[in-house]
């Protein structure tokens, strides 16, 4: 059983999982790999075993010139081009296989994989998807080749999270031939030896920032501040740039004026999906030393393996990482398939490319939340599995944790993309694009129905999961639902509301996705060789259940009150309910005996 | 009102809070600190804010010289000696002026707190708790003065949790008049600067261990490592310490051959609630620089206080540092009247401190897990408040993420304090010292009869606050109670359940001591001059209580089946049941409004 091939009208736009059932057929696991894939993964993990993870202490010893020198190597591996389209010099493989290198590339080293990410996303792709000819011809095949680097000039000192509002200036010159930029860059990735510069300018009073392609010429008004001193990812070059007076051929500018703002949003929902896989590995990783330290380190007479206190701490990090596989490939396949979609109806690649990315921005959003949170969560667990040792900065923890802790900063703080995805959810039920309105007004007449008492037949293989999960959709819409109700266009201003709304958006999301690939696998492989996976997805989505029950509740109590209050906590504990509670310690010891006997995480 | 004097059979021993009502009269809080404590708390604040706050660069940048000049400056001002009699030199002060110090302390950098502790706690105490008087004539006046400073050293390569494993020997001359002791140790605090090490060794082939004063004496088979390199505290001096055939006088011997595994503890049962003390100020100082920095920080045109994401963090973090004073300065009060208590039974100050703080064993352990997670939590805000700034090593964020970090490894890991906990709670139990079996079988009949639908009144202040703690308790009784009662003496073995309680145990007393504080409080102060207290109270709470169906569910769903589940979770039901809710988003936005206004934490 392969993945099905969908037709347009049963491939799920972005968002519409939370009201539509997807067959577990529908959804592409990491157990559907090609042959071709297969080999583009286990070459990158080859190249990063041996240039990068026998190399960690040159990385973390702040040895940038090692970045660029591995960087350099992964051009000629031809590991920057996969994501490029053939004729400019690239590989042009589809989504799936640009996110398994991005994945498998980040396990080594928070540093490379900033860079990998810097480079070949939000470096290279505005040219890619923005760019006319004359730009991709000049720009791109350098960059896939990695005879150039590029680096992405959003943040300002002034602007982070409000990217659309830095002061950075383009002036277009008296003979109309350039335009001359002025203005400071902050944080910028890859600044210490990249050759071009994706710098977002704004001409005039401008409501929206441009975007232009600038080459890196110090005798151009560019120059650099020192390297930052940063938390993690050490050798990962990050400099603030300093633009006097440089300038631009017309010809650089990306798209048209005034597009800016909208590149740097699309570039980084690409970043955001990218960013999840590129945390996928790093816990792998992490899972792997810490079970062979729990299996080798002996207190009280036994592997430490051995105690209840560490096969919990296993059992969640393998359970995590094997949601987040789940849900990013899932994902992955589906923006594959829309783009795919999207060149059958005519458009050209690049805004095939463009509309697939941004049709799945919400979950672009929720994996890049999900999926920063897990691996720090791991490194964590990972540091504590250690004792002592965890905090030793000759162990391998103590540089995973740090490393870890910059996916929940950048493209776009966790905080942002949390109100994003369900913003954006709104948004697009508004629009009349994923319809909301139907189901959360059937969950509110649910509500005020008489439940039915009919015990329920969950005697095939995830039954009363799907059940859970379908009533964990419902526990969103009744939350959301009576939200936008009540605060309409301000809800907005309810932050605390939107963030506890996109906990459980979230975690629909990932705890569906892993039962999915499970069913999936376990109808084709069978349910005994699936029974760790069974484990996994049932744990994972036990405390999906408690999340939701936690932040629906705390949603519910904070905006409605009396009887609308109680009819709601009624819901809740209705949509929440199980009918066989699984045995989560026992679960737990399963999953940790399995990969403490693998000495390993062995489900990808 | 000032704190009771409570007699003998009033003042609640230790883990007694469980099965008992505390009256508001009966808790100390900060607010009860005598003029001279003030004075000393002051005092305390301003050295750290001149010779370490100042100076933050110097610890981060590993000058070990700085922290040894610094610890000789505090012994200059008398504050290595509050602990230690004034016969020693020392100040004499009692057990909560000692936390105050270690609390006041501990603001400015892990590093200082580090070598503080492990000279002033775990270098010191052994002697002045188990030393003879020849003993503490010789080395206690020394050491509180600063003249001279220690170290502890327990940890060996194979021996962490596992204490009493190590393979250090002590072996006796022929003439009987010295140890010769040989082996390694291993993360030793302050070996780099200290004159005297407490030492762990095993004579023979006996059972337990056995500790020894050992002057550091290079030429005496004393040799080290270079400084290990760690993830935070980086200018705490941590060194292996090798030990070969050093000749020790039988003099040195702590207390009793075979001893030594019962100081060890001890002296880590002071270390524990220290510890807790000691990452309280560190949380102070994080919120007054995360609340400047929102307060100062614009985007999108605005504060980004003015935006419910970061107010729920500051409310957040607030709340814990709250909840932290509360429950530790409780603890401290209650260890300081154990000790008068005894002392006027007539025990030597020395027995009566041993046994004072040995009561209280399973709140030291509490309060070391509660705190030392909060400290990690609000740093990790704290991060997240300053965005890319926080992951900045020239912004404060960014080195109390790291130092943070070791709080939840050494005192003991807090998987290992988190059993201690319930496994010392369960022992008091089966040796009559705390009756739970009583309350125990009351719950389990509660379960069974049919709960009162009498609507409670709940006007007066706290009044469903503290039926809450009360039904709370019974939460962690029926849980903990049955799995006893299914498990007898194997329950250790069940640590993923013990762990679950004592989840549930934890929040019952740092819930029960917020909510005491701020009960007495509002008697005396009034309530609306408590009004931010009570909010921080009831957010308390509420996570509390989330925190006890999360984990009494998993623990119930674990290991009860069937009619014996329904009931058990039905019981859970029942007893984390608000009658009326508290809207947490409003909470959290007084909370946090109050500290913004005030541009810090001001409720110390
Ligand atoms: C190591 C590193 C590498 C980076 N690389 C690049 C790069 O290559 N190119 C580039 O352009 N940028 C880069 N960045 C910048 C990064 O994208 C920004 O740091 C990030 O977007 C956050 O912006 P900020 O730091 O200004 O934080 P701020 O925007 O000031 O945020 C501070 C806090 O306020 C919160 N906040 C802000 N606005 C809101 C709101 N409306 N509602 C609720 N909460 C809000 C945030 O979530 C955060 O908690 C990098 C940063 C780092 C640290
Ligand atoms: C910076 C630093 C300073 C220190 N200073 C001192 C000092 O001054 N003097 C000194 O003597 N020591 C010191 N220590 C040592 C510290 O006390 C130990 O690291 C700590 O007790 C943990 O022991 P370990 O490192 O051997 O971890 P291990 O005991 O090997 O623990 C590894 C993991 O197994 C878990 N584990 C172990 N046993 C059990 C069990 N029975 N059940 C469930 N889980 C278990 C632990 O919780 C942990 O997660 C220091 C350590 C550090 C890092």
């Amino acid at each position: 059983m392969s993945t099905n091939t969908l037709q347009k009208d049963e491939l799920l736009r972005g968002g519409q999982f939370l009201v539509k059932e997807t067959k577990c057929e529908d959804v592409f696991t990491l157990e559907d790999l090609s042959e071709e894939q297969k080999m583009m993964r286990d070459s990158t993990k080859e190249f990063v075993d041996r240039e990068l993870w026998a190399h960690w202490e040159r990385f973390e010893q702040k040895d940038y010139a090692y970045t660029e020198e591995t960087m350099r190597k992964a051009g000629e591996l031809g590991l920057l081009g996969i994501a490029v389209p053939e004729a400019y010099g690239g590989m042009g493989m589809g989504f799936v296989s640009t996110m398994l290198v991005c994945d498998y590339i980040s396990g080594a080293t928070g540093s490379f994989s900033t860079a990998f990410g810097a480079h070949t996303g939000i470096g290279t792709m505005p040219i890619t998807l923005y760019g006319n000819e004359e730009q991709k011809q000049k720009y791109v095949p350098k960059l896939a080749s990695g005879e150039w680097f590029g680096a992405y000039c959003l943040t300002e000192p002034g602007a982070g999270s409000d990217a659309n509002s830095g002061k950075t200036k383009a002036v277009l010159s008296d003979d109309g031939k350039h335009y001359s930029i002025t203005g400071q860059k902050m944080w910028i990735s890859n600044a210490g030896f990249c050759n071009m510069f994706i710098v977002f300018a704004r001409i005039g009073d401008d409501k929206n920032i441009t975007g232009f392609i600038v080459e890196n010429d110090p005798s151009n008004g560019i120059t650099m501040n020192e390297e930052e001193k940063k938390l993690g990812i050490h050798s990962s070059s990050t400099r603030q740039v300093f633009f006097n007076d440089t300038k631009v051929p017309v010809e650089n500018m990306l798209s048209e004026r005034g597009n800016g703002f909208k590149i740097a949003m699309n570039a980084l929902n690409v970043g955001r999906i990218k960013l999840a896989a590129a945390c996928l590995d790093a816990q792998r990783r992490v899972i792997n030393e810490a079970v062979k330290y729990a299996n080798e380190r002996v207190q009280f007479k036994t592997p430490i393996i051995n105690f209840g206190a560490i096969k919990g701490k296993i059992a969640d990090m393998t359970t995590n990482a094997y949601a987040g596989e789940s849900a990013s490939y899932r994902a992955a396949k589906n923006i594959e398939d829309r783009i795919a979609m999207r060149e059958a109806d005519g458009n050209s690649h690049q805004e095939a490319e463009l509309k697939g990315v941004e049709e799945y921005a919400i979950e672009c959003s929720i994996l890049k939340v999900a999926v920063s949170e897990d691996v720090q969560h791991t490194a964590d667990e990972g540091v504590q599995v250690f004792g002592g040792m965890g905090f030793s900065a000759d162990a391998p923890m103590e540089k995973a944790w740090r490393d870890a802790r910059i996916a929940r900063i950048y493209e776009g703080t966790n905080e942002i993309n949390r109100m994003l995805a369900v913003g954006m959810l709104v948004k697009k039920a508004m629009k009349g694009h994923v319809d909301l309105l139907g189901p959360a007004t059937a969950v509110g007449e649910e509500l005020m129905g008489i439940p039915s008492f009919d015990a329920p037949d969950f005697s095939v293989l995830f039954a009363e999961e799907k059940d859970l999960i379908a009533r964990l959709k419902k526990v969103f819409l009744m939350v959301a639902g009576s939200a936008v109700q009540k605060f309409g266009p301000e809800l907005e201003k309810h932050q605390q509301l939107m963030l506890a709304a996109s906990d459980i958006l979230i975690e629909v999301y990932m705890a569906e996705s892993t039962i999915l690939r499970t069913e999936k696998n376990a109808k084709r492989f069978g349910e005994d060789a699936q029974a760790t996976q069974i484990a996994m997805s049932r744990l994972y989505l036990y405390n999906a259940v408690e999340t939701c029950i936690k932040k629906g509740r705390e949603a519910i109590v904070s905006f409605a009150e009396g009887d609308e209050q109680r009819m709601m906590l009624m819901g809740l504990k209705r949509f929440t309910k199980y009918t066989n509670y699984p045995n989560v310690v026992a679960l737990r010891t399963q999953i940790a005996d399995k990969v403490a006997a693998d000495n390993g995480y062995t489900f990808d």
